[in-house]
Order: structure tokens, then C-alpha cells, then sequence
């Protein structure tokens, strides 16, 4: 039995409201059981020095936490004067991910700016960031297809994350919460779209190892939570689910 | 008549929601019309440098804007490595205005750390940040208080902060929204006591000057518009409220 | 009494040195009883990146202290690596107090860069920074006036700078000296115009308040130290002072 | 056919060469095809901040590129003043990826600092410096057992990295090359013990996907070239590489 | 002949006003032709950290310029948020200098800072400082032996510090301003004791070079200077001049 | 004796390997007895904005040591978030004394830079790194050269340096090691040209001092070592060797 008394492969309550910040283009607060992220999406008109000229688009994230998002009180980074190497790496996971499901070329020199900030924070605050990003991202794009500013849906697939792990005496869980994170012999982030396959594939034995069967039978559960997050994100975007993914794509594209 | 309807000394709709957030001792969500700020209180056992072993506690405030609290993105102060100006100005004037009405001596060696985050903003966010700061930073101590951890409840008076300012064609108003702020001729910010004593004034006309009428007019507005903030938080502590100043405490001692 | 024998409204010994420097278009030495700031005001031919092609020009506020200007040494901000919140607030306030006696379209794209060096420092070093700058400022366009880059003179109006502020068994004072300033209940800067309106007020209770009759005192004597250190820029000045608010301005442009 | 001429599930020429600088307790220059690193583990007698009084050690891992070890010349990290995100995601994944086979309660209040500086870069510099750093984490700590400084030996496995990803054409393949890196579909670096035991596993599709299948055949890759860099090791570590693992450890042990 | 009608070797008009600050244990204004410099010494009671429990104090140095102390306005190293190359070298040069004529064991485990602030630059700003700290360091230190906190009077000779170059046509000159400087061949700035021996020769062809014969010839010209200097600052010093030098200090002493 | 044996006026065994690297334009590892650097040369199509239209090149140098090149582990510069003063007086001494011998015209609106990476240290790190930077530029600009990139070969004469010092009971010796630098009571660096004339002459006697004739002798034993090195760069640059200087310079052009 798990600390809240989940099953080993049940996700804790996750709830998804939309609009609710006034100017972004997108914005969602996002709950995933005591974890709360605000996510927005902006829109920018320019892109990146390194893509300039090259009539494609960018999507850029930025990740932080509230200083008492936790239990104790922590530093601000802006007051240290620098990111940590944790949020540096988080940022860096959320744009890789969102930019999988994009397809770059048809949101034209834009930079898609998402912002991610967790306001509490109980595990999983990176996967609940992807996952209420993409909701954020999408409400924003659909917003720029409407006002005619884009030709086509640039969203080509669902896309969501969640973490799988082991823990003693229990095996493997699904979407752990930070107490269960802090014990974890194993702890696995998945990133996945709508299709089943996989974006990002993060595991790593902190002081630890696993083996092969170890590995199938967190991806397993992690498939398991993969198909309830992209249901409950399709309810949170409504009619702007059905475009997702309207344009056919073929894997040539895809793999530009 | 105002640009979003109001009466020229009318304060906008205003709602603090207590406990807000789980982990700090002391949180609140105060909305000023479509200004929106978490405010939190944490407490840390022990004092900053120049206090040490001086027997006395102090309070410290933080106080941040998400990059897309506002209009269009701002970058984070944590990505540009550096806090601005204007953010420094404000998180001094809030910690300055919090240890006005908190008897330090009495909290002892502790650190209260005040974090205020703006999630949505449309002027005021300093007064608000303020007034909400107050409610988070009572409820705090009275933990304190009802833990044992302190003697005497350490909150000498009430304490709200609100905007008065001059617009072209309109004259003196009362808590300015941010059109309003970005046009007026005038602006200062008022930090009152429930008592109805003045903890700070701050005027200012940017490229533009007023005189001792004026300022006598914009003063009245803010008196008030201070009664209706401290209802308010009145309101929003419920019996904590009434130990506000319970300990009789004289001149000399707020002097010391 | 006063701790150095002055009586309750007065201001301490001013004198102001012009063409202190030879390289500034304008530069001072203000002396303030033991206060001495070196004040240098250079034009540049550009304005900040948010005012370009506005046709107007821009007043940028630097203000710091030698390390030693103080009784025991500070660690310099530069080796530090960044300004501390107290130097911004500063330079903030001497920019935006100059800029309301300044007609900005009248100097054109140019920012007028303000230096105040503390070279020692007795209290009051940032009104002594504000007074003395005027002057530096007033001579540097007079420069530019008279080199016919400039059609009118921009000037519109004197400034200057002192503290008031609430002392223990004293009551109300003029021009705070450090130690008043470190013991008093109140302090209170304001900067006016020659024509005795408000331009900045900027009063604080730290860890103390004030009433509605205590302002109006110490309004009252920082107009009377006003009107004397006007005297003394128009001293300073000598023949330059004539032009000061020579074309007529109304109100509207004032304003606008 | 791969660029180079090699199979696909082929390795580049790997030699490590130890003993490389005189200073470090452990110095190792591991040269991987093109790419070069040299790794050195560094003994200092206490422990971060964190662990104090713990009574347990810590591995903390540093990279970096020289500013010619690429084809065009990158900004030296000190000059920028702050540590890219890519620098710190590489070196916190080094010291993780080590602490899974060092008992860090064996190697007391000690801090192993790994430091690789990459001299020049073909692809696979962050696997390198993780499959070098072993080797001189082995030969310092073997020195400390030498010296009677350790009790027992404390590295419990063998421990190495590579990548394998999924190229156009030509599908799945083993320890890719800088230009295979840039032209991958799918990116996957892995850590593995001597044993077989995945420590690390992080793949990312960049703007593409993969599916359950191909993650499999990667994986099949990459225990294949494991073992042959768990020979390389063996070799240049001689006579040392015979006591890793030496002390039978427990399961329970690894997980504590 | 030189462009300000000096002979070759002829020093500009050099003036040290003593006690020019009322705050640092030692302070000077040295004026050199144009260019002025505020020289002060300030006595903390600790050392750094890498002399902590050495039984001997150190010298650090400190040089900054205000930003309009040159012809065209320079950014405050403050906001730039971090100390140039130039400066550092500078700071470490004056030192350096400093610590050649002091006695570290004899002042005990203190630091005496120097401050040199260029308030006006001509050229020679450094060996202004040089030779101004010299003298508010001896009346700083001769102030601690009056008290009694020092048994010996610890500066063991005199040291100031001029320049050299040589200019097209001209040939060798002595003290460069800043016009000179500019357009020298070779720039040497030399750092001498009152006995004529060598403490620091910092000899420059930026794009040029000079032969041992142009070296002897600047030589012998920075020794006429030097003797000029040493005059001044002694006469600067009054009596306090009378007890440098005044403990017989021998070789090996100096040299430990 | 010398602690290793040498005689006085012994140069420790030197060896320069060209090519080392194979991503920058010119690249050798210069071995000094321990001392190991890798210096490279990179062309960049560009100048510095201060040289932005001006026709003409410029060298630019950065120098960084790997934490473990010295005998306990230095924190790395990025690490700290800023360049000590010691590494930006190097990196000027090393782009200042390769500008002697580039005529700077010739090479176009190009920069050089000079990257020297210390990958073990014993004593004479920044005189090794002139002497093996100098031959990595030449070995860059030889191939614009052959590349028809520049009409003439822009170096004008060799460039070498080394160091010189005064060690108690042994006297004036040539090419200092780690032990010694730190016992001696003078250290002189010089850099000379192929022709014997100085480019850079810096000599300082740390808490010491230095007569004229000790000068003198510490020049014979430099013009000495110079010789040798510049014999050991001739052979390592092979032919190019010859073009070194080839087209003639006059005294004005190297002048200007």
C-alpha cells in the first residue's frame, strides 16, 4: 500500500483549469494532486538568434518555483543571482518535449515562450509542468489559428508526462509524490504523446540500479497514466482537442 | 469618471483568501480588482548578521511578478542574473511597513520572510502585496502564539497600503489600476495603521510636481480607503483579529 | 538643542564649488556641513533603447560613495558585483526628481548622465546629491544653450533637495546630520520646486509612525530650508540662474 | 554504412590512458574516436555543506570544453560569467552516475571532486568523461586503500557509458559520432554497471519520437558495446580493477 | 619639447594634501599636473583568510575611477557588475608596491586597505596612487604607533612610483600625461624605494619594442624623478617622515 | 645548485608538439620541464567594436588553468562566476606581447584568438604560453597565407618568453620552476623578439627589493634563455619558420 493509499498504478487526482491568468496568450493552473503549477504560453514575434532567417519557429521554457512552493522556505534564484543546475535542466526537458508534438516550420518566426511556476509543490512539479504546458501551448496556437495568424494546427500529436518508480517493499508505482520520491530506489520520468511513443525516456538509480524487467515494468505503468492524462487533457481543451494532430503529418516531416 | 466606472475615492473590489497554500505558516491570495499576489509568511529561527545576539527577530521581505503577470512577458529576474531596481525599492518598502506595527523584540531571534508573488497584475501590486502581507504575517505569529513559541501577541496595530494619485481632467482618485496609474500626474503610496497613523508616504510626479492642496486632498482619499482595507482584513483574519494590539503597548516602546 | 548646537529649523553650512572637474559639461562639489558629493552632469547623444525615435531626451541618475566616505569602510559595489538595494533606490530618485524640471523634448535625443560621488558622508548625502546635481545640470545645458545645440533653455524651474524628520524630546528638525538621522522616529525627504510645489516626499516611520499634525510640521520646515537652499543654487549659478524657467511653460506642457 | 565506415553496433577506437598529469590522485586522458578527455579525481578531506556530521562521503563531477575542442571556437564559460545548462545537466549526471557504484559510507567524510575537460570533441563527450572518470575515481581511490587511509575498497562495480541512437536509413547504432549526433532521430545515453544494471537512462527524441520496439534494440546495443568498455577498463585499471567489488555487498546496502 | 612645454625630464606639478577626509585613519588628494586621486588607509583587525594565524598583516589595494573622471564618460564598474582587467592589475600593482616597504610582521594580524579614487584623470593615474597611498598609509600606521597599538614603526623606507616612455622625436621623457601616453612607443612605469633599489618595473612596447640602451636611458630619467617624488612626499609627511626607516631593518629581515 | 640540478642560466627541457589538436587553425602543446600548456589559434572573421572599420586586425588571448593542473585543486573560474585578477593580467600580457610582432594592418579586419589552457603547472605558465601561443599564430596565419586569405605574412620577427629571478644563497637564475618562484625575492618575466629587443619587461620583488646592477644581470641571463627558445620554436615551425619577418618593416609602420 502506497502513503495516500493509491494503487500502485493510480495517478493521484489531477485536475486542469484553463484561462486562468487574464493577458497570456494560454495560461492553466494545473493540479496534480498537492502539486499546483501555473503554466502560460506567450507568443513572440521574433525567434532566437541561432534561428533567424530560417522561417521556422522556437519554443522556449522557463521553469521555477515559489520560495515556500516547499516544506521549508528555499533562496530565489534571482536572489542568488543564478539558476540552479536542476532548473536549468528541468527548462531544458519542457521545451525538448513540447517541441516534439510542434511542428516548428508551420508556427513561422515565432518563439513560443512557456512559463512554468509552481505555486506548491509535491513531487512531479516537472512532469505536471509538461503537462499542463502542452494544454497552455495549445489554447495559445489555437488562439493564433482563429485570428488567421497561422494557416494550419502546428500541433501534431497530444503530448504528457508523468513518473514511474520503485520503491522497497512496494515494486513499481506510478506518479510519485514527494515522499515516495525522496525513498525511491528508482525514479523515471516519461514523456509521451497521444500515439504511445516515446519523447523522453529519463531514468536514473540515484545511489542505486535496475534491471531490464525492472525498466518494462515501469513502462508499463507509465503507458498506464500516459492514456488517463491525455483524457484528461482532451476534457480540459474541449473543441481545440479534435485540431490536435487535424493536419496530416507524415514521418518525413516529423523528422526534419 | 473613472476609466472602469468607479467613484474617484472608491477602492476596487478587494478579497484576501487565507491559508492559500499548504506548506507556509502564514498565506494568502489577496485580489485587488484584476491584481492578483501570493502572499506568504514563513518563519526561520534565526536573524540576519547585524542582529545576532541582539535579542530581537526581524522581518524581510521578497517580492516577484511571474513573467507574464503583466501585458506582455517580462524576462525573470533569475535568468537576467540580477534583482532591478524597482524590484529592491519595493521589497525594502515592504519589510520596512511590516516592522512598523510588529513588536521585534517580542518575536525574538526569528526571521519572518514575507514573499509576495504576483501572478496577475493591474497596478497596486505594492500596496496589495502590503495589505496582503499583513493578513499572511498575522496568521503566522498567531501560530506562534498559540504554540507556545511566544508570549505576547506581537502585532501591535493593523496595517493596509493602498494608492492615491492626480489624473489630468479627473482630479484626486483612490487606488489606481494600472491605466490609470500609467496616466496619472501624480502618484504616492500610503502605508497607514488602523489607528490611522502614517507608516510611510511616497509621493511622487514623475515629470510633473504637486502642491500642499493636492496633497491634502490626496491624503483624505487615502484615510479613507484605509478604514474599508483594515474591514477587510478584520474580515479575513476572523478571531485573530481581536489580538491585534491586545498587549497594551505605549509610545515609548514603538519608539525604541 | 541639537547635537551640534543648531536650532531646530536650521540647515547646516552649503556651499557649492562649480567646475569642480575639467572634463564634465557641468560639475560641482556640494558641501552640506561634513556631507561633500562630487556632482558631474555629461551629455550624450543618445537616448536608452526604450525612448528612441520619441524625439525626447532622457536624465540617468549614478550615485555612490567611496569606500572610506563612511565612518568604518564598505566593501566597494563593484567588487561586490552588484549595487545594493539602497544605491538604486537613490539613483532612482534623483533621476525622476530631475526629470520635473527638465523640458525633455527640449534637449532632444540626448541623455544627460548624472554622477554623485559621496566622498564623505554625515547624513543626507542623497538630498545633497539631488541639490548639488541641479546645479551641475543646470550648467551643463547652459553649456549646450550656448553653444546653440539647444533653441530654449530646457530648465524649467529650480530644485532642491533636504530631509525633515521627528527627534526624541526634540520634535520636528531640518537637515538631519547622521547622527539625528540614525536616532530619529521619523525621516522624511522631500524635493521642491522654486515655485514651492511637491515634486517628491518621501517620509518613513521606520519602526515608528506619524500623524496627520506631525507632517504638517515637518512640511513646514522643509519649506523654509527650501527657500534658502534655492538662494544658493541661484549663488552658484550666478548669471545662469537668470535662465532658469525662462520660456514659459504651462501647465499642459508640464504635464504632458 | 555509417560515416566512418563502422558497423552499427560498433564502438570507435577507445584507448584510456592513465596516470596522464602528476598532480591529481587520479588523472586518466580517454580517448573515444576523435573526442578526448581528460578526467582526474581529486581527494579533499571534508564534505559539501549538506553532509557534514552525515559520516558519509560525496562524488561532485566537473566539465568543460576547452574553447577550440569543437569546430568553431565557443565563449569560455568564466568569460560569460555563469555555467550553460548543458554543462550542468553533463556534470550532475557524472556524479550521480558515480555515486551508484562508490559506497559512499565506505569512503568516509570525504569529497571526491571528478573533474573532465574535454581537449577536443567528436561526439559522446559527456559518456567518455563518465567511462574515463571510473577509471581515475578507481585509481585515486585505490591509492587511499594503499595507504591504509580506507579500510575496505569501496568502489562495489565496474561502471561506463555510451550512446546509441536511430539514424535515417540506417537505424539503430552504437556510440554515435558528432555528425551521426547531429543527424539523429533519437539520442540515447546509457550507464551501466559491470553487472549489467542500468544506472542512467536518458533518451530524448529532439523534435521526433520512438516507439517501444526501437527502444529495445538500442538497448540490446548498448549492453554490447558496455561490455567491451567494461574490458577497456579493466585493462588500463591492471591489477586495481581486481578489488572492485571485492567487499560482497548486499543488496539492502546499495539501497541504503 | 613636450606639448605642455615640460623638459624631458621634468616631473608635472605635483601636490599632496594630508588629511584630506575626516573618516579614514589616513588620507590624501594628490594632485599630478591634472589628474587627482583621493589616497586613503583604513585599519580593519583581521587578515584574509590565507594569513589567519600567521602573526603578520597584509596590504590590500583598491583603485576605481568616477565615470566622468575621463574626457568621454566611462560605465561604473558597479553596473557593469564586474571589476575590469585594467583595474585589477592596477589594484595588484599598488599592493604589491606597498607591501615592499611595510613590515607585514611588525603591524600584527591587521589589514590596512588602500583606496585610491581617481577623481580627475590626466595620465599616471597609477603611480599618482602609488605614491599617494604611500603617504596616507605612513600617517594611517604613524596614527596606531601614537596609540600605542604598535610597538615599532613598521614602514621600513619611502617608495613612490612615475613613469617613463619614450615618444617619436622626442626620445625618452619622465611622467607622461595622458596625451603622451597615448602616443608613446614604450611605456614603463617604475616603482622605486627611497634608497634607489627597484620594487616593481613594468616596462610596455603595445605594438613596439625597445632596446637595452632605451631601457638604461629610462632608467636613469625615473631615478631623477624619484628623488623629486621622495622630496614631497616628505615634506608632506612633516615629522612623521623622520621615522621611516627608523628600526634598523637588515637583509634577511625584508626578505623573509 | 638549483633544487632540480640545473645550472643558473639553464633552460628546463623544452618541447613544442604542433597540430595537437585538430579543430583550430594553429595548435601545439609546449612543454616547459612539468609545465604543460595546449595553446591554439582561431581565426574570427570580426573585430572588436572598437576596431569595427578601422582596416586592421587584432589579437585577443584567454588563458584558464584545469583545476587539477597544480598540486591542490583550484575552484574553476566559470565555477566562481568570475576571472581572477592574476588570469586577466596574464591574458593581457599574452594578447599585448603577441601584437608586438603581428603587423596588425596586414592581417585584415580579422581577430586572433589566443586560447592558452595550463594542463599541468610547475612555475612559468604565462611565459610558456607566450612562447607556444606564438608559434599556434604563426602556424593559423601561415595557412590564411597559403590559402591566398592574406597577401603577405603578417609576422614580423619571433616572439619568446621566459623568466628570471633572484633566489637567496644561489642568485640570478633563468627559467624559475614552481619551488623556486615561490622562494625567490625577485621575479622578472621578459619577452623579447627574435632581434634580441624587449617587447615586455616585467620585474617585481614581492615584499623585496632589486638594485640596478641585479637588474642587469637578470637581463644577460634572459637574452640567454631567449635565444634557445627562439632556436626550439624555429624547429618546431619548420619551414614556416622562414617567412617569419620576410616581408620588410619599417620603423614607422611598426609604429603607427
Amino acid at each position: 500500500m502506497r502513503v495516500d493509499g493509491r494503487k500502485a498504478d493510480e495517478l493521484r487526482n489531477i485536475h486542469i483549469e484553463t484561462g486562468y491568468l487574464k493577458h497570456p496568450e494560454g495560461s492553466v493552473l494545473i493540479t496534480v494532486g498537492d502539486t499546483k503549477v501555473i503554466c502560460t504560453a506567450s507568443i513572440e514575434d521574433r525567434v532566437p538568434p541561432f534561428l533567424r532567417g530560417e522561417g521556422k519557429g522556437w519554443i522556449s521554457a522557463e521553469y521555477s518555483m515559489l520560495p515556500r512552493a516547499t516544506e521549508t522556505r528555499n533562496i530565489r534564484e534571482s536572489s542568488r543571482g543564478k539558476v540552479s543546475g536542476r532548473t536549468m535542466e528541468i527548462q531544458r526537458l519542457i521545451g525538448r518535449a513540447l517541441r516534439a508534438v510542434v511542428d516548428l516550420e508551420a508556427i513561422g518566426e515565432r518563439t513560443i515562450w512557456i512559463d512554468c511556476d509552481v505555486i506548491q509543490a509535491d513531487g512531479g512539479t516537472r512532469t505536471a509542468s509538461i503537462t499542463g504546458a502542452f494544454v497552455a501551448l495549445t489554447m495559445a496556437v489555437a488562439k493564433l489559428v482563429e485570428e488567421k495568424e497561422l494557416p494550419t494546427f502546428p500541433v501534431t500529436d497530444f503530448l504528457a508526462a508523468t513518473s514511474v518508480g520503485i520503491i522497497e517493499e512496494v515494486g513499481v508505482i506510478l506518479d510519485l509524490n514527494y515522499i515516495e520520491d525522496s525513498s525511491a530506489l528508482v525514479d523515471m520520468n516519461v514523456v509521451m504523446t497521444g500515439a504511445g511513443e516515446f519523447v523522453e525516456l529519463q531514468g536514473t538509480g540515484e545511489e542505486s540500479t535496475f534491471t531490464a524487467g525492472q525498466l518494462q515494468e515501469m513502462l508499463a505503468a507509465a503507458k498506464k497514466g500516459m492514456k488517463e492524462l491525455s483524457a484528461i487533457q482532451k476534457e480540459a481543451l474541449g473543441e481545440i482537442a479534435e485540431k490536435i494532430g487535424s493536419k496530416p503529418t507524415d514521418g518525413s516531416e516529423k523528422q526534419s
